[in-house]
């Protein structure tokens, strides 16, 4: 039995032995880059067209195929505080900031949230002669307390 | 003394209690909404000017003043993991997508990070016939992994 | 200047020493007894007419009505595992059913969540010949992952 | 030997592969969805008339049969707080309304719990306009603190 | 306001001063010593005239004896692992005999727990001529799993 | 090698498998329920008579003799605060009664702790009209603070 | 209302200003140093006479007195690792030589512990031409498991 | 591949089933028994001469030299507290007197440590009348800061 | 009473009013500037002459004077895992190099550690034209594992 | 599938069979050895013709060379307090000099970090007749907070 980790490493595996990117990969399956690497990476399941596509372009076998479209228990830090560098900015944008979000949201919404649910991300490269730029975008519903 | 945490609850109840917005205060100031919000909050040092103009519009005292001047030490999270659920969202994003935004990154600039210290962020509202949309902004300086 | 905590403290007071119930609150405030409670425990924030009607029956001063309207940093537990016997039975419960509810969503609504922000929650007494039971139920809209 | 865990894993991988359903299964066992998800998933002792209709149904050995039998060791999270947006919203209800439902328990009944032993649960779809709901109802019987 | 940790604190300063001891104070409030015991130590809501009773025999006050009477919220480790030598030696019995205690409710009640709630417990002298023992009695309803 | 999990996994393996008790285990081995089950379970070492009558009851082989002669390294629980309903309870009366306990060791003996080394415990069923009752004994030793 | 903590601090601030040694302290008290220091620091109760000595050396009042006197509940790290370097070198010891204390405890005596309670304690400087040593010396008595 | 913690596994295989005592492998090896426990268990690497003895003594294999000669990665609690209580009282001992110690080690020697470097440590027992005792000696070098 | 943090606060607090430097105090204390800094802070007792130049030029009182005289309790970081980003970038240092810099040290030095008790560290600008540097050196005395 | 913890511990063992050093190693792939020894402990990864030397020089196979090749997820302490003495001292550095670290850094740079990815440290032997020093040169970027 291949589970959602194994699958992911394969994926990894296969995606850097053929030079395959995130964004071929993405291409192949027909949707945003952001979701299939997630998807890929075991945190959402794939419908049968969508993991079938990828599994092709990745020369992988059936039982990714299978792995890719099971629901997952998502959840995705092997520890509460990330450790790796590049993860950890997130982590330390939510420190400095996480405040300054809700102050935010809640000024221009009013009590509630942003969805991470009804969501999706999206990361670019922003030209910049200082030094390019990594632009993140988080777009999420906003979800009203209602009772 | 007044410390920045008092300095930052000073600023909470004055600005309810003047019924001053966020945005407000960031017209006074001069600087992005974000980055004032996160200074009164006291996770930014205010230069004095900035600083002065905050404290008279809230009418709060010199104490507050010098506070907001001080250099951080920043963390604004009470928990490794947060609780209020406006704030758990975006550590929720780190759960599922962390990896994501890692692959992405690398995928478009090779070894590096997206610095938290070169940023800026952005908070706004994207109207949607199905529910508007909360729409935050990352962008941070790509940092490669130099020797 | 009274936190939400410490009109949380002062409610809990005037409402044993005065002999009012939580019931007699909402139907003071004119909203179902769940949310009544969580607001004036300091989860929710209170429009100014309930805030009022509350503040009044328990004779309590402005600085609570001040307080109870303030936007909330929610997040009640005093631990990760709550201590409390009859709070930490819903742990217990998660513990046991957690999975059990997350694969019964799936199978009846597919990938997605019980929202916990369109949300309410109801206690009853429900009679047995056996002892009588509490019966609580958590009533959340549906939202399924959309990208 | 196959554990419990082993067990589930099992069930949940034939049960995809057969497109069985929970609620088959349930009928199969002749018990409630929710308590045979629960002893399939290890958290309950199954009978052996019930663990036999479920491995039949889903052509699994007498090495899961056995295990299904087991008393188990309860405890289904992998973390304190679970990591998985569909099971952490459990848990933020608790952050949220955990003293509501401590006050409402109290007030109606008095110093007590509501049991988890002597406890059924049910999970169902209220259909609504303005979106579907997911109705979780908790049901355990009153325990008073008695010496 | 005093609450229960403050009534606590002044009930053992008090006890001290008068040379009170927990029988005494069981005697005089007419329940058993370790139910006592737990309630005037903040464990225990006290019905009106216990309360009384162990207020007079120590001289405190009407503040004193109104948060005996609170509803408590449980809970007296101050770490998840206690650091007293007298009461971390019960949590050692847990870690050395917990499986055990576990083996052997099953054996002999079948699948359940043993009620914490309707529950009493005492400690008594066993005298011996090696040393005197300890004899600490645990004494709860036995709850069976039932859906 | 088989350790003194491996070893703990074959007995309870076995004793189902054949329909052996605890009880029936403790009067081949000629010592204590508790002592024998604890042992079994590898807190104990054994003397070889014991481990051998033992493990030709549960016709289990040499690898399980020899280590449940070893000396163990003690603590059974897989985390601080326990997660199995039937164990918590254990850990939730050291919650609600430790300070209890403590203080009525120390009326009663002075300062000084209850052995867990010198120590036995027994579970039995006290028979109640109510519902049958879980009364543990633990009986340890009195150990004064001694210089 | 002085408590243990506020007395041991008293006591340090004191014997700082008097210039007063531990050593002199014990003298006074007529008792060894490790225990003179270890109760002055809250964490054995001191009799009468032996406080009494201890107080009037150090011109502290009857509250510290009365603090001495009364049982601790013990415990003196303030986290579980501590973070001071001297005390954290008894800490890494345990990391490096548990295995070995407990190996040797068990060869020497078989399966039992050194006791914490019947227990001293020494540290005296041992003269040494390439650097003095600290020599710390524990002593507990052997306690066997018996059941 | 044998990494030390599996060279330390059959050790304690070997050594129990040659019945071999550690101060048998001392003898052999010719260096202290807590040095030479410490070293065949994985926390000091062993030079050629030492390893290759008590691999002879033990009839093991290359593959276990190899092993003990390496340079280890030190700490072998399986927990920041530990559980065994054998090991669990040294912890208790630092609970206690940690400050005790701290205070001693100052005013005999000033600002600085206790080694755990130039350090060493011995178990012996002491026979007594009442029970003989277990003394443990620590002995390091005292190191002052030094700018 | 003023302890070392209270001294500390007002250290940092006068520093900025009077617009005194580390630098400056340095000199006037007649010490390195990073040792003076780590005094002023509470993490080194300062001898008399060195303290009363620092207060003396911070125009502080002797309850300062008095306190930053006192032997720490060391350890200056809120969490385990520091929040601060100019601070974590050390503790991230650590978990990217952390490995590099023990085998490096064994290495060079064999088994041993870098002193941080005889140990001095330093902080310096080093110009470059592609933005100055930070430049920190530890410097610490190289100490064998010695029995 | 070889990941890079295997690759790390195949480099680990090769090289102490071989008895290359890392200096050596460093050499051969044309890089400093701190940078070419955490590249092979897998915290960096190596471009192809680094890590072909290395694996050369290693006599490792096209599995490793494939492993060092892949972008890490860095983080190499296996707890967030690292318990091997050699890597914990440089933790105390930073619980004793954390926060003179970033008083030093923002008096003279301002507000901002010491880059630690822009970053490179250095080890080597300062000889002293007191005792060689271990001198640990970290050299990061100076970042100034910009918005």
């Amino acid at each position: 039995m291949t589970g959602k980790q194994e699958a992911a490493a394969k994926v990894r595996e296969k995606k850097t032995e053929l030079g395959v990117t995130w964004a071929q990969l993405a291409e192949a399956v027909g949707r945003p880059v952001a979701w299939t690497t997630s998807a890929l990476l075991g945190q959402h399941p794939m419908p049968e067209r969508e993991a079938r596509a990828a599994v092709e372009l990745l020369e992988l076998g059936p039982d990714v195929l299978h792995a890719l479209r099971l629901q997952p228990t998502r959840g995705a830090l092997d520890a509460a505080v990330p450790t790796d560098p590049t993860t950890y900015r997130f982590y330390e944008v939510l420190q400095v900031y996480g405040p300054t979000l809700k102050e935010l949201i809640h000024e221009e919404f009013g009590d509630g949230i942003m969805s991470a649910i009804n969501f999706r991300l999206d990361v670019r490269r922003a030209p910049d002669p200082k030094g390019d730029r990594v632009v993140v975008t988080l777009d999420g519903k906003f979800l009203p307390y209602e009772w």
